[in-house]
């Protein structure tokens, strides 16, 4: 079976959204065993809503679309799909008392525009909203499912998890798509590319097998793809080609799938009852964010400081004045301080700091824009590490925390 | 003239990466007065890369193609141009010096699969890339244009921001689509909807205006766009409108287009000279996340504090373990104190805080997930306010933050 994902709103078609949508739907789609071969946006206009649900519906088994349901006045899908059925709306029961529900839950009035939300074309299966007062429509036609949902990110995803995902697991025929990721960091796409040799010495194309190569702004990713008669049999040609990957890159790969480098080392923090204090200059409290993203990160997180200006490095790292004076706020010595200092005021096992220049401005001679120092401290001592990283301001940030959760981790784990 | 964005990559179809160049894109050829009316994604397939470049060139003027240009054997863009073009590939000089050039700064040898990056098809006209290896292929064939960018978003970027776009300004005709986006934050789509009473009173349809509603995690986007003959009578049209929904909404209104909440809070507090210190709890660092990704925050950042435990609040902030113990860690008293503690300690103008449950876990009776506590302190004293948002741990974090920042906008403006 095979699916196309159609996107509406003239929001995205003017770049004024980011449409992450489409990534959802296509992996829990996948998950069922459909394959996503084309996704469209169109704008809100109902002609041209209409020409593209005929042309999915032609093209593919099952056509998910989102957005255009909201209350008001330039969300016109649900118009189109009554054009599209010639049907007429209908006002839906649930629907309705869900909107109340809502509501009143907020100690708000129901206004028209949002009583209005119930009505629902003739002739479909309301998917009910948990989250939001517009409910999906799912249509079954000679063979065919046509889906539509609000284009709310929270929204249509509870509604894909409870109803789209579970009723094709309910008629799944047993053929299965499966992918694995190899999520890398701290090496370029060409040297990995390099390192792993000839794709050929894995597999052949005939296996139902393909490996891509995904680099971002946190890493480069090894997506490999198997494509069998059965969830196992996949399963089995993906480990084959994991293992022969591991093999000669395993020191490079901190995860997999959709882990997150914070959850990894905050595993294995965890794990070791190991507590740890972060002293974030450059990277502005990126680091602290994204290890305080994983629930029950207090556990190991004992506190955090983000000491921007030297006199909070002294005041609160005990960072001493002649060491920024002399080595400067960028370097070793105070990369090394920070991180010593944070471990001792917190009373923790370790200490991770960062000292950099994200730019624009702050560069000197010596010290260009991307100069980033990564300091770490525990029982056995401090030591630093200096990178030179990109100059984009925020893309610096990403990869500077990225840096130093991957330096934290692979000292945890004793690597390199 | 309209374009088509096509986007090429099997990591998009599986949605493993979300696709943020349709955006870039759309926004900068908006600009220079071309209309997207169209997005497509497929996937890594010679032939099926073809049959949509023909679609696209045969609908639109403008087709823009981004991915499948790098370097390793699943990106075949340059293949599929090759066909659709019926032309064969050339080495360009400038493209072979570029990637050696890039090497060199890397210190790494070039490798075979790099140089191949230089050859390009014949009869383009190359745009070289600043950021990476693979060069873009420009053509202008029958009155139409037809440009293929890699998918690296930063490198996809600069080549439209160097070449795509000063090629339209070039020959622009003056048809002007502008749009004009007011942000607002802290209040419900249909509530604002309701605020603001029938689009109709603003302007009527024939005016070449529209308004859109765009709700987001931080806050609710009300998009005007105007087209015209010039880019003035455009401006003219849009300002109305923006009066009009003004004089209804103003309070809500924190900034406009592409701003972010933490750089007009950073330009209030670097007009007024004023020095914050900011203590999170909940939101983990990611207030001063958002506050350091303003150029200059160092100006009026002095430090931050993430007291994730109780006793870095005792020990950083001067909370009083008596403070904790009767009214809990999630309280009016808390936040305000940790308010008043990190002004104290950092010695700045004002202190901001916060103190919430993002769970999943924290829970009590009278405590749920989604609860948040604000504290705000300056030299006239310290008050906190109470928000109850969302469970989703990450979407508590953003929403958190950007209630802190709205607080501190508003009480730095005296609005409310």
């Amino acid at each position: 079976m095979t699916a196309h994902i159609l996107s509406i709103g003239d929001e995205l078609l003017i770049g004024q959204v980011i449409n992450s949508n489409q990534a959802f739907i296509a992996q829990r789609l996948n998950a069922v065993g459909i394959a996503v071969d084309r996704m469209t946006t169109v704008g809100d206009d109902i002609s041209l809503i209409v020409r593209s649900f005929r042309e999915a519906m032609a093209q593919a088994d099952v056509v998910i679309t989102t957005g255009g349901l909201g209350p008001t006045h330039d969300d016109v899908t649900r118009r189109a799909v009554c054009d599209f059925f010639e049907t007429g709306l209908v006002r839906d029961e649930e629907a309705y008392q869900n909107v109340r529900r809502i509501f009143a839950h907020r100690g708000r009035p129901v206004l028209a525009v949002n009583e209005e939300q119930a009505l629902v074309p003739q002739g479909c299966t309301v998917i009910q909203n948990a989250h939001g007062t517009a409910p999906g429509y799912f249509f079954s036609r000679e063979g065919k499912i046509f889906a539509v949902l609000p284009g709310v990110p929270h929204e249509m995803e509870a509604m894909m998890e409870h109803f789209i995902v579970p009723y094709f697991q309910a008629k799944s025929t047993g053929r299965a798509i499966l992918h694995k990721t190899l999520l890398t960091t701290g090496i370029a796409e060409s040297t990995l590319a390099h390192e792993l040799g000839p794709i050929e010495d894995y597999f052949s194309a005939s296996d139902g097998v393909s490996l891509a190569f995904l680099p971002s702004t946190l890493g480069v990713r090894l997506r490999i793809s198997a494509r069998a008669v059965s969830p196992d049999a996949a399963q089995v040609l993906l480990s084959r080609v994991e293992q022969a990957i591991r093999a000669k890159a395993e020191k490079y790969i901190f995860g997999t799938d959709a882990e997150r480098l914070e959850e990894i080392v905050g595993r294995i923090l965890k794990e070791r009852k190991l507590a740890i204090a972060v002293a974030e200059s450059c990277t502005g409290g990126l680091i602290l964010d994204r290890l305080t993203d994983i629930p029950g990160s207090s556990d190991y997180l004992e506190r955090g400081f983000v000491t921007y200006s030297n006199r909070s490095k002294i005041e609160q790292l005990g960072v001493r004045r002649e060491t920024l004076d002399q080595a400067g706020a960028v370097s070793n010595e105070v990369a090394q301080a920070m991180a010593t200092g944070a471990r001792k005021t917190a009373g923790t096992d370790i200490g991770l700091s960062t000292t950099g220049i994200a730019g624009p401005g702050g560069a000197t001679a010596t010290k260009p824009v991307g100069t980033l120092w990564i300091g770490y401290a525990d029982q056995d001592g401090a030591f630093a590490m200096k990178f030179l990283l990109e100059t984009d301001r925020r893309r610096f940030k990403m990869r500077a925390s990225q840096a130093a959760l991957e330096l934290l981790r692979r000292r945890l784990l004793k690597l390199d």
